[in-house]
């Protein structure tokens, strides 16, 4: 398989795609692109005429869309392990899947990726109410599962809220303590320092996702 | 099963989880909400925070976000016979479905589903680009499966679609005559007959949802 991802620093959907690879050891070629540039859109329309990362090839199959991506290799690499598999839990962590793939837009676009900074912000009405939706979701996954992941097991789930972690840590966001226990649990896993080690080999400025003021 | 949807002449969301009810003749109550009243709000936020439709209740299990709900159904009452059975069909099934679920944002903010309208819009150039593309996803699909759905029997896919299709209807939009194939199948189905029976008995006027000149 070829995943392809864009700058690590500041993709969130590539993060969200590559997260599950690293968490199951499984076996892709990472093929890194650099954000908006020729060859990024050469290569990708290639394999999805929306031209957008992420994107896997597996030998004649091409798949795009980051839960797109997670529910393919979950289907086809995983035999399932990558939702809980008790139905009641499965169905939340999908609704929960779903509400962060398609929402959150005010979060998305005040509150760039941009894992290598440290920044202040101040949060509109619109982000700050989702916020405090983030932090619901958190706070209840953690009260159910005490110190696990949001559904105890590591689950797609998982894979779609880690880059809201990495914002939660570049803006200092406010969390509620069960929240930021799973920001801690997040930050805390072998693959996000692995995925923080390369985005800071990067040097590219993608200048519409600078936020905020440097601290 | 109790199905939480919007008015049906607006709500595009409640009409992707819907129409795998009709589809499958699955035993579901509706329960239809008037989008924005206190009613609308309150009764949401005891099934999910976020307050959205639609929603699904299936005796103690809770589900929102149309396709965490398509998937639910899928899992549990159709013995998956809503993805395609082949592995590269329903990897693609699923792109589309999910480039739906995530994107399309220009078409959506300019083009508000509005089934018992005739309007005409111009639009802009982020809409017309997009417009392009599910012109493309359409008709590529149509190629490959003539007289069928998207992927010849119906799928998720085809649920996501259904209200772009009633778009297509309300503003008149483009399409290549094989795109144009599609179209007339789903305005042709009988679901599509009795959800614009149901949202032609709707008297309620959504503000915000209503663009373009009549014609």
């Amino acid at each position: 398989m070829k995943l392809y991802i864009a700058n690590q620093n500041y993709s969130t959907w590539s993060l969200r795609a590559w997260v599950i690879f690293e968490r199951f050891n499984l076996n892709a070629e990472v093929m890194k692109l650099s954000l908006f540039t020729p060859e990024f859109y050469q290569t990708l329309s290639e394999i999805n005429p929306a031209a957008k990362v992420p994107a896997l090839v597996d030998g004649d199959i091409k798949v795009w869309d980051s839960l797109a991506i997670l529910e393919y290799v979950n289907d086809n690499y995983l035999n399932g392990a990558a939702w809980p598999t008790d139905k009641a839990q499965k169905a939340k962590a999908r609704a929960i899947s779903c509400e962060m793939h398609s929402g959150f837009m005010n979060v998305r676009n005040e509150l760039p990726m941009n894992c290598r900074a440290l920044r202040k912000i101040t949060l509109s009405e619109g982000a700050a109410k989702e916020w405090a939706r983030i932090d619901d979701i958190w706070s209840e996954q953690m009260a159910a599962f005490p110190n696990g992941w949001l559904f105890g097991e590591w689950s797609i789930a998982d894979a779609m809220f880690t880059p809201v972690v990495m914002r939660a840590k570049t803006y200092n966001l406010p969390l509620s303590d069960l929240a930021n226990q799973y920001k801690e649990r997040v930050l805390d896993s072998q693959e996000i320092s692995t995925w923080l080690a390369q985005a800071g080999e990067e040097t590219d400025i993608v200048k519409e996702d600078e936020a905020g003021e440097p601290i």
